[in-house]
């Protein structure tokens, strides 16, 4: 048996007792939070060596941020920790019930999904952070961290196992793997036996990966080529603003945007607003002829911009002639993560969001609130944009399954 | 572009038609039915064919039984149709909505999958079936039927898809693909462009198959390797007849059972009842140790039969300590699919439905209950044994995912 395999053996088993552990969930998860602060010390020396690893690779400066552990970061880790702990337990709850007419009682229950693999990168807030949504919805977890942090996270899911463990549960409901080989991941993706869900969080590359090799049921998250459409009804201050804060507010994130839409007999006006306001923080755009006709000093878009999840001060834009035609380009390039209209017509909005088939459709408001926190779920794992159990952010709600209960007495069929 | 990439391209426009087909959806349904029984000859007569093929290659009875099509069975055909139409429309149900601090309304609501294809084998009543459940739903359907049931399936979606344009909807709402050879079927399940979910149904080989190769997210189905515990204070009648029913009534389908674990304490008066009665359908026990020292004239049973999914008029038996042993034995061997305590206690009723993590948890009553009919679900494409997305029966809500809505006046973040 490998490494691994004993890994998802242990948290196979503890997956089991997690089934019924209740309010030891958050005796745990609070004992974890009080840990993480008492060790801060121990974590911060952990994440050095990761930190001069990384310095010594020349690891460019965001990603050094993104991986730089201090006492206010870790402090931030254990209050994140304790408000799972009191978000309400996603577990039992009656989803619904009925009475058949042979008298038997029908329910169907909230149940854990079991044991939930989670692949990630480089930040180390992500070990804790995953962890407690896990524990909190009843699953035992296998951390599966980058490389550039692996110091950091053994750590980290060193002091989490120990807290477990004290709190009355079983230390194997949280489980790192130490081997950051390529292999390890992998392996990790054919665990069908003991693994129920596997979960990437990163960059794209990472995700395809998952997608595209994991024989583990995949829940894909992240890659977001959002869009905004400006109707011809649009009220241009309206438009500039939203375009404004979805591009331009924190252009790396996946509910940022990457191509408008204009409608034609909007565009001479709009255009030349939307610009003025995007220039102040040097935002290049990539234009369709239509608009670079209207616009000076811009570059021009081909067919892969419509495709690009830029991620940065880089914003795609084309003139369409109709609701329809920004539809169907919806359809055609959008990843299905968000898509806004900016409109005053009524028939527009409704059109809208009836047609386009994304996880989150917006009506006169920015892209840039989807997101767990915003749409009240009260925690997030990711964003799925696929269609299958889980679409948009993903709350604890996402990290369960269901059974029926059928009490009778005696019936037979 | 191969013919499938095409049917695919085609699916993905038809389902966009779908997304607000409204009641068109029904108008197709009933056009269906009709045309199914308006050209019920043609349909015998390619069917025909198919008889005659698997007549000449020596298949056995009881395949040529689920292959042919007579007059009354394709009147139950389209009352099958008819039935599916007359259900309440998933697509557009509020399924949660809040009104944020920020003034933001959003609502979570149901919208179809997109494109669904299914993988089945030899019976062509699946073709109308799988077909009308996916047109209600609002979903374009990809079928791949098996070899055995080539002309028939082809005849009967030539129909369908008549019907369907005739009603005023693409006809590409249903696509069959008529090469039945392993690779078009390896294709699809590659097919990620165009196909947002696969569902495999039929037996084993197939759907293992399925899950293993396709890059498809699948709906796994079917397997069924079921369990009764006979609890201590079992009322013996009553697990006399629970057994008799959830292995005899219907042997070969998934919610059938396999193997009964039955308390050390009550051993020795209920294995020779329920022996009694099984004997009356000649049912041959595989049995551990302690149970055939109990019982005369029966089989050894050995560790292969606990993983067992006979199919069969043969049940595997197995005395255990526990009420314990029996939720461990069923976590260790049991496909998820359906399992029965029998018992007069509250507190194991309550332990075995809190900790035995199977779709469908019964106390008190036979496991072949596990079925969409039997649960008002009202109707089936198949019984889910895996735990993303759906399961246990999966009726129309399972053929769909949702979105998020958000409506708001110009709200930035």
């Amino acid at each position: 048996m490998t490494v691994l395999e004993q890994m998802g053996v242990n948290a196979k088993a503890a997956a089991r007792t997690l089934l019924t552990a209740g309010e030891l969930k958050n005796k745990a998860l609070l004992a974890i939070a009080d840990a993480l602060v008492e060790n801060a010390g121990e974590i911060i020396a952990a994440n050095e060596l990761d930190l001069t690893a990384a310095r010594e690779n020349g690891t460019r400066a965001a990603l050094i941020d993104r991986l730089t552990l201090t006492q206010a970061r870790i402090e931030g880790m254990a209050e994140g920790v304790r408000q799972v702990a009191a978000l309400p337990d996603p577990v039992g709850k009656v989803l619904d019930g009925s009475v058949r007419p042979n008298g038997l009682k029908i329910e169907k229950v909230r149940v854990p999904l079991g044991v939930i693999a989670i692949i990630y990168e480089a930040r180390p807030n992500v070990t804790s952070d995953a962890a407690a949504l896990c524990l909190k919805s009843g699953n035992a977890v296998i951390l599966r961290g980058g490389k550039e942090a692996i110091n950091s996270n053994k750590c980290i899911a060193d002091i989490m196992r120990a807290a477990v463990e004290k709190a009355g549960l079983p230390k194997d409901c949280i489980a790192l793997v130490e081997d950051t080989s390529r292999a390890s991941s992998v392996e990790l993706m054919q665990l069908t036996d003991y693994v129920d869900v596997l979960i990437p969080r990163g960059g794209a590359g990472l995700i395809k990966s998952v997608v595209e090799n994991s024989k583990v049921p995949v829940i894909e998250t992240g890659a977001g080529n959002c869009h905004v459409y400006v109707d011809k009804t649009a009220d241009i201050d309206m438009a500039v603003s939203i375009i404004n804060n979805a591009k331009t507010s924190r252009p790396s994130v996946c509910n940022a945007i990457e191509t408008i839409l204009v409608h034609k007999d909007i565009a001479e006006k709009a255009l030349p607003a939307i610009k003025a306001k995007l220039d102040e923080k040097d935002v290049t755009l990539r234009c369709c002829e239509r608009s670079a006709a209207i616009l000076d000093g811009v570059e021009s878009a081909c067919e892969d911009d419509w495709y690009t999840e830029y991620g940065d001060y880089i914003l795609a834009v084309k003139v369409v002639d109709s609701i329809d035609e920004a539809i169907a380009h919806i359809a055609k390039y959008s990843t299905g993560h968000s898509e806004a209209i900016v409109t005053e017509s009524y028939k527009a909005a409704q059109k809208f969001t009836d047609e386009v088939d994304s996880a989150a459709v917006y009506v006169n408001a920015s892209t840039r609130f989807t997101d767990g926190g915003e749409f009240g779920l009260g925690a997030e794992i990711g964003i799925a944009t696929q269609k299958l159990h889980a679409r948009g952010p993903m709350g604890l709600n996402e990290l369960t399954s269901m059974k029926f209960i059928i009490r009778g007495d005696g019936q037979i069929r």
